[in-house]
């Protein structure tokens, strides 16, 4: 589950949206940020990543991958340049995986506190 | 919901349990770490912060809270001092809210690879 969220990472670095959707089970959910409507299933999945990496975002880790059960929990930023300016969207995700080790429902946790410099 | 998170954390500091269970609904589940059994009610939530206390451990927070929905979600470490040694535990509480702004479900995210000098 850790090597996941790091080739979740590393997959948003390379701007892969398929490499991202590709840790995802063909069922699996997309919360984000937690509220809004659910992207369901790896195609939806793939075009919400997609249109995210458009925007230039790149995440950092800010701390520690918490695992537990079949969750992997994680704190992080995205960051993207945007009309002149850096843009921080602090931000926790929490990976739930099936037996396949495939994430079967992942969760956004950010809102408008958590957005600096727009 | 900041407030929440920032009382929790002095409470914890204060010693205070039952500041802690003031926090939480009637009826509020504590599930601490993920996948053990819940503390179910603010007597049996107060009864484990008690147990928790106890210990001597107190809480940093790593990191901003989140807050979107109905959630606060924040990273933090429990550090305490046992048999002579420093131990640190690094963990992702999520606090869900009811609309009385009262706790009605608190989840702990942490597992073996979170634990550090035990």
């Amino acid at each position: 589950m850790e090597a996941a969220v790091h080739e979740y990472v590393a997959a948003f670095e390379a701007g892969s949206a398929e490499r991202v959707a590709a840790l995802y089970a063909a069922d699996a959910t997309v919360e984000d940020p937690v509220g809004a409507p659910k992207y369901v299933g790896r195609e939806a999945i793939q075009a919400f990543y997609s249109q995210s990496m458009a925007t230039g975002a790149k995440l950092k880790l800010l701390g520690p991958i918490r695992v537990v059960a079949d969750y992997a929990v994680f704190p992080f930023s995205v960051n993207l340049h945007w009309e002149g300016g850096d843009r921080r969207i602090d931000v926790i995700d929490t990976f739930r995986f099936n037996d396949a080790n495939e994430i079967i429902e992942m969760r956004a946790f950010w809102g408008p506190t958590n957005m600096h410099g727009f």
